[in-house]
């Protein structure tokens, strides 16, 4: 590794003026997930997905052992005349029932991934509270299965039908109901799009707690009934915390009336709670209530290389303990992911040289010059201490954006090749790069990772949410093989098993993940789970043949 | 009010040097949980209590309305023999069925504040959750009524007997199972005392998300059980975002093996958010998981007087604006609230001059220098702007204690003259206020309220977390009076039901609570939580006579 004097000199240029190599970063493009490539937020193994597919295969296809309940009606005319009466409005209905509308319906159809696709007749958008209860007591009367839908922007078919299920889309209550500007308690209906939602807070001096690449689409009903994780939780925690009222339809039509503004409220069990995650199995989220806190004035990147994953962790706990209130993210990327983004993009590395671990560093405060010497106490610790290799901090927004372009590219980079094997999953911090080396092993043992067109496998990289405990392990590959998944699966579940870790750290169960929560919870936790199901939904017509 | 250029003076002064009215603060008495006098903690109408009263009546005699459950099993000589079999050892048993126990069962039979009182015979005290289980088991088989049981510092009568409930004390499962000190994330039995498992993660350089008054006694197990709210709620969040895991047993002797160590964990419904201020009546917590963050290193209070509760709350605006991250309390006293402390204690005050309300502000930081920095700044702003007419700012541990000493002085002062009629609720921050004014308005009205002893009411005050939205409301008085508490009663529950307001911000239902659930919760939500109960414990055995 570089000497001493010589990493702290770096550091001190990079502070005092733009380093030469912090001047020269190209602004990657912003990876945004209406891209069509495959980004980090695609999980799970990308079996069936071929990023350039023109047709995409119905799910019914895809699964052939799943098939359609019985149990449940098939739409006829006189459901969708009822319908029409209830909501009114002809934008409220589409109706594939009693006319060809398949162009219309084709979106509610399918998920941004192209990789599931229902069968479904009818699109209902439910204007009120109201509304949706009539709606979902009909369905539930008439054994009419349903799917509700945010902003469709969900990673694990959770969000579209399989089969003919009716589609409730939530975009048509999207109005914000109120925000109380001392105690930044934000009051939503679930249709309000997360950006809008952020933007509007934004004029207040406010941020909504929670961010990620779909805001532009997703809504915050959907974000509560996925438990969305993102870039903000580190700082801000999770929704199970932050939401402070939850208005909810269950199937038989009754409005769990839980939107309370109150921080503090201990009368009785939380049934919120249930919503948030329940991923719209055991009714419709209507209407949300957070607590937002105050929006901070300055944000600080830093970047470095350090030698191995102890030194990251060290780093990690450093950057708690000094930055401490100010820490807004802790996101690692291995060598491998850097060097395929560089194979990419050809943009000029941050730091010269590599290294075996980068880490990208954001602090969020009130204070800028604060938030400055913190970071830059911080960074001559981890240096001076060799934790760290070579650092650099942004100078501008630009610098912070090329920065985060190093992270936020990877998913978009390893596509590059053809597809990319994901998972993502949580794991106990202290062993969470282990399953990277180990994956990578059993690859390499396999035969089936080379530089050379016969392998299918680029490499095994890890990145990730290092700050939450959250790693993407992802292998890049020149085409899908049995083979190549054959030596993941079982043995990456099985490992995490193994650590009391979690096969869907952030983005649900879905349909994606349904046969895989044996995994990550043992049998007892499903049987109470499913006991909670049939609770609600007795009839169980609330996004069948997905979760648990 | 003082003229700008004075108050800024004054400030400056007790920045660069201690203010003499700040030097001069003698530090109050630290109020304790277990101090004999009525605390703050001491929420609801005391109707019955008498701060020296010598025998504490039965709660089956205080409430005659409340009978003894037919369809539960007395306890017989053989069921001891199981438990003593199962238990093993002498000390995890006090059997006051077979022999006089009395003596020994008795601080198990009642409350700290001499409340409420119980009429059990038997204490057990499983040393794991297998036993917890196996007794659980048996009970339920058995139809024998259960009080879990923690420090048994509640505030509501949730953890003593009605009855002969059995109680299940968890004592002996006191030990930290594990801590990671990159991420975190602590593992406790649910005995662990707060105040241990504080001071554990205090030689780490970690705090426990979670401190209150009764931390010397309070067990973790009950704090989750009871989601207690307490003094760091504003920084660091509720416990349902901060419990990362739980392990509890369902009545049936089902083991909750959801003790998850990861900050992300989408798979299934949270199912441990019930248990979360489920107050033992669906099972007993084992086991916590919790993510804990860095122990901030500077701490600094600040205390000013302020002319109308507009200009608290814009205090407050500004003071989550400018101290955002660094902001841990910011707790409101009004003017009557301080003078009765002052009439108690004889304290010199920490300002001069009387003001209508009083804010103590706390922050904590990882960096003294930045945190004198922005409180400075933010002191200087709200003086400058008239928006608060007077501050000090604490220049040592020791007027740290005392400037809180005029805030958590309030309770004990009150109850000097006899009896304090406490409320302890959520409000909407704008109308917090508003509801001491009304209650003293009509107070006086009743001509219930004078200087002189033929007067019931000596004044009516608030003061509370303003930064949670949480206010106690007080009514300080001579002796107990039935026309007091008819001004005061359904008057001070109907006024929170339609703002929407809780009945109990953080204290829980228990006994106390029971009846008046309906002016905070829908009779949908009653109906709901209903379901859950029946669907954990269809028996009933669990802590009954209480809750919903």
């Amino acid at each position: 590794m570089a000497s001493r004097s010589k990493v702290t000199l770096a550091l001190r240029r990079a502070r005092i003026a733009s380093s030469p190599c912090t001047r020269q970063l190209r602004a990657l493009p912003q990876i945004r997930w209406q891209s069509t490539a495959t980004t980090e937020e695609t999980e799970g193994v990308a079996k069936g997905t071929t990023g350039s597919s023109k047709t995409i295969k119905f799910t019914s296809e895809t699964y052939p052992e799943i098939k359609r309940d019985s149990k449940f009606a098939e739409l006829t005319p006189d459901h969708v005349k009822f319908f029409k009466k209830l909501l009114g409005k002809d934008s409220a209905i589409i109706d594939g029932v009693t006319k060809d509308a398949t162009e219309d319906i084709e979106p509610f159809n399918g998920d941004w991934m192209r990789k599931y696709r229902g069968h479904t007749k009818l699109v209902l958008k439910p204007g009120s509270t109201e509304e949706v209860s009539k709606v979902l007591k009909y369905c539930n009367d008439n054994m009419l299965a349903v799917v509700p839908q945010g902003g469709n922007s969900g990673l694990v078919g959770g969000s579209v039908p399989v089969f003919d299920e009716i589609v409730i889309n939530m975009s048509r209550m999207n109005q914000i109901r109120s925000f109380d500007d001392v105690s930044g308690a934000l009051v939503v209906d679930a249709g309000c799009i997360l950006e809008v939602t952020d933007n509007f807070l934004a004029e207040k001096g406010y941020i909504f707690p929670l961010d990620l690449g779909a805001k532009g689409s997703c809504h915050i009903g959907g974000n509560v009934a996925t438990n969305a994780g993102g870039l903000r939780l580190l700082r801000y925690g999770s929704l199970h915390g932050n939401v402070l009222g939850i208005e909810a339809v269950l199937p038989d039509g009754t409005i769990v009336d839980d939107l309370s503004k109150l921080r503090k409220n201990n009368t009785g069990y939380d049934l919120k709670q249930l919503f948030i995650g329940g991923e719209g199995t055991i009714g419709i989220i209507t209407g949300v209530s957070v607590i937002c806190p105050q929006r901070s004035k300055a944000i600080n990147v830093a970047f470095f290389g350090l030698e191995s994953y102890e030194k990251v962790q060290e780093a990690f706990k450093e950057a708690k303990g000094q930055l401490s209130e100010i820490l807004s993210a802790f996101e690692l990327m291995d060598s491998q992911s850097q060097n395929l983004v560089h194979k990419v993009t050809k943009n000029k590395r941050p730091l010269e040289g590599e290294h075996p671990f980068y880490c990208l560093i954001e602090t969020s405060g009130s204070n800028t010059e604060h938030d400055n010497e913190k970071l830059e106490k911080f960074l001559e610790h981890v240096m001076e201490n060799e934790i760290v290799n070579d650092g650099v901090v942004a100078q501008d927004e630009t610098q912070v954006r090329a920065l985060w372009g190093w992270r936020e590219g990877v998913p978009e980079c390893l596509g590059h090749w053809g597809g990319v094997y994901k998972y993502d999953l949580s794991i106990p911090i202290n062993e969470l790069y282990a399953l990277v080396e180990e994956t990578k092993e059993k690859i390499k043992d396999s035969g089936l990772m080379g530089d050379t067109d016969e392998h299918p496998v680029v490499d095994v990289v890890g990145y990730g949410h290092m700050g939450d405990s959250n790693l993407h392990l992802n292998v890049a590959v020149r085409r899908y093989d049995k083979r190549v998944e054959k030596v993941l699966e079982p043995f990456v579940y099985e490992w995490i098993a193994k650590r009391n870790g979690s096969i869907s750290a952030e983005h649900g169960l879905g349909l994606a993940k349904k046969n895989y929560i044996g995994y990550s919870r043992s049998e007892t936790m499903i049987k109470l789970m499913k006991q909670i199901k049939e609770l609600y939904d007795p009839n169980g017509i609330m996004n069948p043949y997905k979760y648990i």
